[in-house]
């Protein structure tokens, strides 16, 4: 068995930039910094570029080159005027004429947050990659008067600067350990932590490995963290981290309880036994049409796929309306007498938005019993017999009640959900996106992709977690 | 519609016994008492001998000349002195030369109470019948310091008689009316209204009208009756009679809830719409082969019997362990995640005692979920993976905790039922018996007598209920 250390060693080789990619990088924030700086001259608009994010504060892993540039303008401009001139000073970015300079870009979108704003991918003459996305905010002058998530980002990064000097690498190892574990990345269809959020628990514990233990040691659901003493937040979040410029919010506010579950799962295991594989686990494996149905068989559950035609929407908005829309199709499920094997676990790509639900009960009978009132409360129980005296089994007595027995109307879930699905709340964008409810197997003939198929493997075979 | 006085007047032509019927059961009371004194003296047996019950207290209906004969012994006798010389004076009662007489002995039985006697059955010259209980009991001086339940009657049968004259054809109106609900005798295989507590509600509420007045809309579950305005009795039982004779005992006790709630159900649509059938309804019906299947098909749901092969104990033994034994089974059922339609019923003949289960869920996947500790637990969830950590499709986590997969040993109710129910808490004479579980419309091979074809078409058909 190797200790810690000596595993962390290995790792940091793997995933610490090197000198000649620093500087590169440094010299292309340099060059891209000038760039926008000049560009807002020409077009007279007053703001200020910086560089946030990983890429800022030295705790980006090697290869990813993805830069945060924010345009930071005067808080007395309107969103509208914001938003205008960012994705003009955008746009005015990548339609540059780099033909005699060292970067040249290659490719832009325009994307969707809190504001819209153009991510650029940029090349230099080796043919390197940088990712920059633009972005508008506001240079609000406290972190508590800011008008959208992203004014928040400046301050962030200013603490996490004057904190983080001399264990950046620290940081690197905890992301990588936490990419290792799924549970990097705090957007909504993942719901793990963030980049800002794994820095404060390096500079809140010291070290990755104090990081490990006190998550292996102490931490559970509910627990606390609050570096500034000065937390105001009331929420019961999985795990609460107050932000150090913020005392009401919550950083981890996105990290969901089996998130944080699997991070203290993964973090005890590491302890006990020590491998890289924690930080760079083998490729997930597909599942394959013979598997799936051997699965099956031998499971002996029953699942049904809720297909929708993808909305175009992005994951942030699709990916909390799938869970909503699921839980409802639990509820409906459990209302109407069949009982699930696990949670609905939801998946997506560019086409689908697709809801599983594994059964342990998903055909019953044609009847269903209906109780009715006592028999001595007079009026309830007088109207009940007379509203079922042409009942075909007859109407009898337990338990002192009234029983009827009435027409179970879908004996199968799936027969249900496609005559009922319509009805129950669905998100927004999902209530008419057309859908087909697959059976089993049958779904291998509908989602061809691999990633479905590694999700579908996944759900069923959890190794990973019991290395 | 008739009105209900109409009815009852009906209703009483039917069931009161003529003036010839009346003298004639008068006469042969005279006549089996003398001949009961008579070898009494002759075998220098000292006792009293003392006519109880219905016949006694004229509420005895046409036709029924069933004569309870005790025979009250000096209470400083021992117990086995009573049941040997009761016995020895019943055998000579019944084989004594009746060639010279009016009546004469044709049959007798040896039967098991509290005390073994001898039930005899007698003819008069034109053929009628007349069964005679011969019961030994003490004649003790109070009814708070009996030795068993059947020294208690003498004293019934004296409160009765003081408050009786002039309501006995009321008290035949009930009785025909519980007959007509099923739910009159209070033996342990029917748990309904015994012939004293139908004369105490007479007694209390003054006629058959009040009676039912007061149960269709002042009884439900719970209710207390205490004519003495004496009670100190505690037990929570579905309806409560204080006996006259003895402030510590509820007559009602017998009493199920569901016959409680049946005759509660049967007055207030007696007075909703006054009728002869509630007092003389229909024949009940057998279910054929054809009909079985019919029904189990449009049900939908699983039919398991379980017949066991009837142990040699009477009624009152066996029920109470069959219906003990039912519940056992609807508990081992669920614990093992089947899911029941109706609670279990339970029947009985000379040869089989059975229970009916009827399921909702009755086959189930081949894999459960084993849920673990949190992960957060420590020690507790160190050896959880530990434990499994071979398991097939690994250790996933859900709400915080681990979760495995596990093999579910038996997938249908009926695999699991002939494996595991000797293990679980059978009665005493029921835990050897051998059984056999048969499923569905097989039963109509095992089971071909008409009264278990009765019993099952009322199971299903409870039209009776909402006539």
């Amino acid at each position: 068995m190797l200790f810690a250390q000596e595993v962390l060693k290995d790792v940091l080789r793997s995933i610490k930039p090197d000198q000649q990619e620093t500087e590169r990088l440094a010299h292309f924030v340099e060059f891209i910094t000038k760039k926008v700086e000049e560009i807002a001259e020409r077009l007279s608009i007053e703001l200020e570029v910086m560089l946030v994010g990983s890429a800022a504060r030295g705790t980006w892993i090697r290869g990813e080159h993805d830069l945060d540039l924010f345009l930071a303008f005067d808080p007395s401009e309107t969103r509208a005027e914001l938003e205008l001139n960012g994705i003009e000073i955008g746009k005015a970015v990548v339609n540059e004429d780099y033909s005699d300079e060292e970067f040249h870009c290659v490719s832009y979108e325009k994307e969707y947050a809190e504001h819209p704003y153009i991510r650029a991918t940029f090349e230099d003459r080796e043919g390197s990659r940088y990712e920059v996305d633009i972005v508008p905010c506001f240079a609000v002058s406290d972190p508590t008067k800011i008008e959208s998530a992203v004014d928040r980002t400046p301050f962030h990064n200013r603490y996490v600067l004057s904190k983080i000097r001399g264990i950046e690498d620290e940081v690197r190892l905890l992301k990588q350990f936490m990419k290792g574990m799924g549970v990097y990345g705090s957007e909504l269809r993942r719901q793990g932590f963030s980049g800002y959020l794994t820095e404060l628990l390096v500079i809140r514990y010291g070290s990755f490995l104090d990081v490990i233990k006190a998550a292996a040691t102490s931490w559970k659901k509910g627990t606390r963290i609050d570096i500034e003493s000065h937390g105001r937040y009331r929420g019961d979040d999985p795990l609460v981290v107050i932000d150090p410029v913020d005392p009401m919010r919550n950083v981890a506010a996105a990290l969901s309880l089996d998130n944080l579950s699997r991070f203290i799962d993964g973090a005890t295991r590491f302890l006990e036994r020590p491998g890289i594989e924690f930080f760079f686990p083998p490729p997930p494996e597909e599942i394959d049409e013979d598997e799936l149905r051997e699965v099956i068989n031998e499971r002996g559950t029953r699942l049904l796929f809720i297909v929708f035609d993808r909305p175009p929407v992005v994951d942030d908005i699709l990916f909390p309306q799938l869970r909503r829309s699921a839980q409802a199709v639990v509820d409906l499920l459990h209302r109407e007498g069949f009982r699930m094997y696990r949670g609905a676990a939801t998946w997506a790509d560019s086409e689908h938005a697709v809801i599983l639900l594994e059964l342990e009960v998903s055909r019953l009978p044609g009847i269903k019993k209906h109780t009715g009132p006592p028999v001595w409360s007079r009026k309830h129980a007088s109207r009940f017999r007379h509203k079922y005296k042409e009942s075909r089994f007859g109407i009898y007595i337990e338990n002192g009640r009234y029983v009827v027995e009435i027409k179970r109307e879908h004996t199968d879930a799936k027969e249900l959900l496609n005559a009922r699905l319509r009805e129950i709340a669905l998100g927004k964008n999902l209530k008419k996106a057309p859908f087909a409810i697959i059976d089993g197997e049958e779904i291998m003939g509908v989602l061809k992709g691999k990633e479905f198929k590694v999700f579908l493997r996944g759900y069923f075979f959890s190794h990973r977690d019991c290395l």
